[in-house]
């Protein structure tokens, strides 16, 4: 399969699993349809955009390719078909967000490289894509980041997917398949750190105000 | 007139009512004038912004033509003049509100039809130029954004306005005169919406978390 | 010392004290380690990026160039070094908020004028990336901007310094030297309307809802 087409296909899955996520949080929030949509949209294209605005290179290709606006749909009509069966809706909710990151933090990496960012520059892009779209998720919506919530353990797994995928497409170990382990290992980081409670120092224990 | 005239005096005049808007959110949440100024500006010229952004085509009108300021000041002036006779507040929020998001999703999609944008591209930036505004302002007050609250029927009719706006484009009808029509059926479901409290399936009803 | 070094060294240092804000902020917020960076770095670059954008000439120096990332790491360092003795918090952020917004009102003004912005936009510009910052800062933190609260003289300083930075440049008085005033002046209007608690009215007194 072709490099580029490869790197579509990734983009676009992420897309969908983030969708799912925001779709999901427009239902806890008891947002209508046209509610669930935009933060689908949000949630999915919103790191995507962000990315391409900074590499200023034409119009996002969320706006550009009709193509993105497909797995937004399919989410919607996802989160419609299994709603009444889920009882455990944040647990849900954190696996597509989860995977959302995962790809997200590889293919805003890959993105960036391809259009000849230098390597820090396109760590920086691969984490702001993989990051992007949840924190404006969660903004719109008027919930705390889930960055910031502290049995959380976000940031650290996109970074790390960004900095080994740059490192192995530095090596040309990039055919398409050493992206697999990447993203296996970014979402298990992830879904593990909430799970064992990971923690990080807090940056302050004694403030006094 | 002639047609960039006409596009721009739609533009102004979309920058005031949502400007109007966002003015008048800040005498409910208590802001001082500065703050009325700024939301002002981010409401009436952040969907703006966001469009050009994305076209990618020089720096957004908002910052390179000063005469975009002028709606936003007017705004202000307009709403100290009134605010000592407003009784119902929130309803001239809403009419306000409507004027802009009809406005914005004629003025947005027809500006990404002449940045030569496909239909599809132009469609999703009309929208976006029409709910973009009103979503920053309801973020940067802190209250939750008007697009979400159930009794309001929002990106439907943005969206109705701007998928009209490229089918009367593409066959040859928009010479001025045939916007009008649209803005008002865009203004009318939108308070007709609101009035007759329309409403969209929820996405959940048995969320159990 | 050649004037763009002149300038990136304001800016840098711009970029520190936003930092430090938004580090002081996190920890107020109880947020953990990642979470004080990414506040920092959202606090310190979130101000630039948007200028980059608008400016519209290639990827924000806080994607391209990596010096960049540097203030917002001291930024994290120094607040967990100063944190256990920090006694009077909001006193700390605020003048640490307020260094950012006299230097970055300046360099930001001063940019624009490089870019070849006519002197209205240099100013918008120099605003909007004094302000941007610290409103993206509160926004993802989730706590009402500062520019909101009455208590606060916040803007005006902002416009006043941009507005004389634009009028020193045409004046061809800007050797470097010049700058260090406005920017002292910035500086002490921001904190001297804290504490002498100039107000500005209210937009509106009378609302009826």
């Amino acid at each position: 399969m072709d490099a580029s087409v490869t790197l579509l296909l990734l983009d676009l899955v992420g897309v969908y699993f983030f969708a799912v996520s925001g779709s999901l949080l427009a239902a806890r929030q008891r947002f209508d349809l046209v509610g669930s949509l935009l933060l689908a949209c949000v949630a999915g294209l919103g790191g995507g955009v962000v990315r391409d605005l900074v590499l200023d290179a034409g119009p996002p290709v969320a706006f550009s390719q009709p193509l993105y606006l497909v797995p937004p749909a399919l989410a919607v009509v996802t989160v419609y078909s299994i709603e009444a069966s889920v009882q455990r809706f944040n647990r849900l909710l954190v696996v597509f967000d989860a995977a959302g990151l995962a790809l997200f933090c590889v293919s805003g990496t890959l993105i960036a490289l391809a259009a000849h960012q230098h390597p820090v520059a396109a760590v920086l892009l691969g984490v702001t894509s993989a990051v992007g779209g949840g924190i404006l998720r969660d903004v719109i919506a008027n919930v705390t980041p889930t960055l910031f919530d502290q049995r959380e353990f976000y940031a650290i797994p996109a970074f790390v997917g960004a900095a080994l995928t740059v490192v192995a497409q530095t090596a040309g170990a990039l055919g398409g398949i050493i992206v697999v382990p990447i993203i296996a290992l970014v979402f298990a980081l992830r879904v593990a750190g909430r799970r064992l409670r990971w923690s990080i120092p807090l940056a302050s224990r004694h403030v006094v105000d």
